[in-house]
């Protein structure tokens, strides 16, 4: 059971009620009336648990478990505990997920503004808005309905925040625009000026940033991550991308539509990935590169090039990963051949 | 035109006065009368707006461009728009950026302090000083004339900040000397303990960090960016460098003059970088190293060794960065020659 | 000497209490009563000056030093500077960092609650607290005796946090439970939701994330580091881990006692470190793996598979780190031998 202190559970359900919620099929012992109280891993859920397979890697664990039901591929069938209760789906990974935040349903925001924060007087704040303690929003700025700010987080002058969004602790917004359903972690810092300048032994000069950042819809950005304005053009995040803690995101940069981006990436001035990319963590892209359409970048790669739609790259310089893992193994190779040598 | 909401355009300004401000030469169309009311890129620009061009990757943008005026070198007169008023210079993004400066003059500060800072009795501050809502300044901190302190940041007991001084919301300073003229950005740590310790499998033993951090003048450090303290000696960063989001400064750390360090960099502790070093994206370098004055440093190296000065070096670990492309094209060459093979 | 707007100097002591404190043997000139009023680093240390030589880098430093004393391995004694009184001892590492903090003790904790701060009713608050300026403490979080909260720190609802914390300015707590003696650097992030969701081009559909963070005892955690809270599982840091800045840990992971993760190391989702492990600046894991006990992993390397006790690996992927090596030597001697072909 999750933490009490900090997890409220609704529940309890039956089989037949969550098969509902998620669009799942029933099967294996198919106790359609039987009653789950909680959600567990494979490893430690019983009877009265609800659990699920989505990673192969786990498919021992899977047949040793003791969850009362289980969201499965119908292919995990055949390798079922008896006595487990299946609930079948094409993807059983989203259908639990569905089926946790039945039982965990997200805490609703309390409306209110605490009466440390600071708000200027030409802010304009929705219904149902939420402002922590010591927030500060700025001359201008504006806050959709339903949005929650976060303690001590920063709404710069002219900002603009859709509704329904979560901006958590410690946030700093300056120069930027952000969507609807936007969820932002502690930390992030959005729309500080690009590192522009003209570099110069006399000394670098500054070029003042003057776009700004765009967040669009169903976003969120992890704890940490910095995001830098425009320089001329708009920084762009397309809706419903995902990105992870401490990512950098250089200026002029345009992010597609429903990217994800691992922990600690960085993504260089001015280039522009298109729909559906993802970069493993640690990634990492040069500047005024085009990443098309569904490219894969690999975990701790360096791409110095424009990747195609559809590819998949790894290394540093980023080749395909076939090539990758070709010249991979060639390297081992190589030096196996070497310790053989008389 | 850059968003009324986060910025105030000056101008307009003639082509001639552009010219005198940026010390350019007028060439091309040279109408030196042209009223331009506005910056842009070159894909965007209108007949009243100045651009520039200054990476040869954009030259068919610029031959393509409807700007009234365009900053370049005097290399590029040949392939320029016709209509186009040029204004030449040795260094066109520097003459860019003074010209942007032009349209878009730096906010000033607007001196007073917020109701809900808390300072110190014993702090002494200058000038014309600017602190934000929520600020602390802790007992003996020095903060010097014209400088700004966001929102929310902390500049601990003894801390000294010179003169115009730009620092952003949610930094953290302790056991730190910031000469005049420097901006740090949101979420910048600086002078917390360096990760000293003794190792031991009965406990790692913490050795106290008593150095300090030395922050020289004309400096900008990126949001989020981490400076520890030295341990003894101080960690020192030189005059007028440029350090981006997400860099980690390790303790003892010396940066030279005029270094750039981009994004997500980490110097591991007691390294020294001479002057006008760069290291590009996601660079590490361990720790105790010498990098001469003009070395460069590719974006993800691994350096691990002493770099003399004006050396070139990739890859990890780093090498002279000809041999760093050889090793990667021999790697190719070989995995294709086994392609080849029946 | 410490710079005493930073730092209190307690002492002098003589060689003979030095030597009782930090457990070292006499020897060298072995002046016991000699005075010591300070501790330097070998380059700049005078005559009335404790110094130490750890590394065999700086052998010669110790030979032309001009220290007083200095603690040393016996294995160094040979190289000693005439007149140097040493301190022997096994790990004169350790033996200078107890030293250090005989001249400099740590600052107590001036408990008191800032008239600023924000404390919840349901809080509880244990003896000799501090909490800091608007420092926010939530519904029925728990802080234990001699903690310290710093300024504008968020411990979020149902927290729980042990005796004689360090818990930095500006840090992010929630959904966690945080031992005792744990020291946590500004702008640290504990407990926020882990990146998960099920991945779809209908648009991502986030997984609730029920589990907690664990942070053991004697843990230090530094500037800007995320650490993830569980999906179901927690995410655990064992007693003694050493965990550097803008470090990431993702949901699930579980780090044993006493490992080190040098600045910029990232560990993906549910991967398992043993104890005393030590990663390298920058280091990467991949998800779902298995790291044994003492394992170490090397600088920027990219792990991708477990790892068994006790091996080194390097690389990109991670291999064991001679062969790393010769693969590195393998190619270097490649483009060598080419370029001496005709």
């Amino acid at each position: 059971m999750a933490d009490p202190r900090f997890f409220r559970a609704a529940g309890p359900f039956t089989v037949g009620e969550v098969a509902r919620a998620t669009g799942c099929e029933i099967g294996g012992a198919a106790r359609t009336d039987l009653v789950l109280d909680d959600v567990a891993p494979l490893e430690t859920a019983g009877p009265s648990h609800l659990s699920f397979l989505a990673n192969p890697r786990y498919g021992e664990a899977f047949a040793a478990s003791s969850a009362g039901a289980v969201c499965v591929l119908s292919a995990a069938v055949a390798e079922a505990p008896s006595g487990a209760t299946l609930l079948i789906s094409s993807d059983p990974y989203r259908a639990f997920a569905r089926a946790a935040r039945l039982f965990y349903p997200a805490t609703p925001v309390e409306p209110g503004i605490a009466s440390s924060a600071v708000i200027a007087e030409t802010a304009r704040i929705g219904d149902a808005v939420a402002i922590g303690h010591h927030a500060v929003i700025e001359a201008g700025a504006e806050i959709g309905a339903g949005t929650s700010i976060g303690i001590g987080s920063v709404v710069g002058a002219g900002v603009v925040i859709g509704a329904d969004c979560r901006i958590a602790a410690h946030v700093t917004l300056s120069h930027c625009l952000i969507g609807d359903r936007v969820t932002l972690y502690p930390g992030v810092r959005i729309g500080q000026d690009g590192f522009g300048f003209a570099p110069g032994r006399g000394g670098h000069e500054k070029v003042p940033q003057l776009g700004r950042v765009i967040v669009e819809d169903d976003v969120e950005i992890g704890a940490n991550a910095t995001i830098d304005r425009g320089a001329l053009p708009d920084t762009t995040i397309g809706a419903g991308s995902m990105i992870d803690n401490l990512v950098q995101i250089g200026h002029n940069v345009v992010i597609g539509r429903g990217c994800v981006l691992v922990a600690q990436t960085g993504i260089s001035g001015s280039t522009r990935l298109g729909d559906f990319v993802m970069v493993g963590g640690q990634g990492g892209l040069a500047g005024h590169l085009t990443i098309g359409d569904g490219a894969r970048i690999g975990a701790k790669s360096g791409v110095m090039r424009d990747i195609p739609p559809g590819t998949t790259v790894g290394g540093i310089p980023a080749v395909p990963v076939v090539q990758w893992h070709r010249q991979t193994a060639m390297l081992e190779r190589l030096v196996k051949k070497k310790d053989k040598q008389p």
